[in-house]
């Protein structure tokens, strides 16, 4: 099971590579809209846990605090790898863990860096990963649409699946 | 209110440029976690809904037949825009609108093309846009954070906007 697990992890860190930027979605219980907005990935971390930085007083931590279920939609356009993580959010507050993720270029969100009282991480563990991985190049996928339409054949979209975390 | 609206649409539609794949997010009443999957835009018409080809038969129909309410989550990493955005799904089984949206590139997903019986259209009557406009390339994005970083100064990550349709 430890080997499995650490093969979905591997398999999540390397379809998300390359992309910086996901749509976090928060899904307060009485709202009428779900609400997302596009966040920065920090780091995904040996257990496939998602990381990000964020201002403490920002509103989707109320939402958070509300409901810790949120889900990540990632579109890895470049890499033709779509994403559609499930988990649950936590929010940590502990500077140690906020220096060992912490770079030069988050000073651009956090002028104050790492002394900033207005910092937060929040922390995803995933429960469940949508993947549809085509893991080729837009030339390929662009290729095989084609054959397909030559062929008469229904285009083959890649491998989709769902990992339990 | 209809200059209004027509500017909306158009924004809409300029921040979507270029955009193949979004993030189709049903929202089933008791499921555990949303439901999410890649869905290429076929067309966002001079309403700003938002139009799919789809399989009838596909999972996604019995989510929408029994909730509308669906969000749709586009990263435009290329031109550093970010949409959400919220509305009602219809399924739209009318040939001619079909026929109007259709093109040879469709035929890789339908081999039997317009005369497929399990073809239907989804369109997205769109109620609210959650933007994050950048409008910048990437090397505009990077001088900025750089910038930022240099004179400590917190990055401006470019317009954040609600548009209601």
């Amino acid at each position: 099971m430890k080997k499995d697990h650490d093969q979905n992890v591997e398999k999540l860190i390397e379809m998300a590579k390359g992309v910086r930027t996901c749509m976090l979605i928060t899904n307060e219980k009485d709202a009428e809209n779900l609400s997302g907005r596009p966040m920065s990935i920090n780091k995904i971390d040996e257990d496939g846990c998602i990381w990000f930085f964020t201002k403490a007083s920002s509103y989707k931590i109320d939402e958070i605090e509300e409901s810790k279920k949120v889900s990540i939609a990632i579109t890895n356009e470049s890499s033709n790898n779509y994403l559609m993580i499930h988990g649950t959010a936590t929010l940590v507050n502990d500077k140690t863990k906020m220096k060992e993720l912490w770079s030069a270029i988050m000073k651009a969100w956090f002028p104050l860096g790492l002394d900033d009282p207005d910092m937060t991480l929040i922390k995803v563990t995933p429960n469940e990963v949508n993947y549809w991985d085509s893991s080729s190049s837009k030339m390929v996928v662009l290729f095989n649409i084609l054959k397909a339409i030559v062929t008469g054949k229904e285009y083959a979209e890649g491998e989709h699946g769902k990992i339990k975390l």
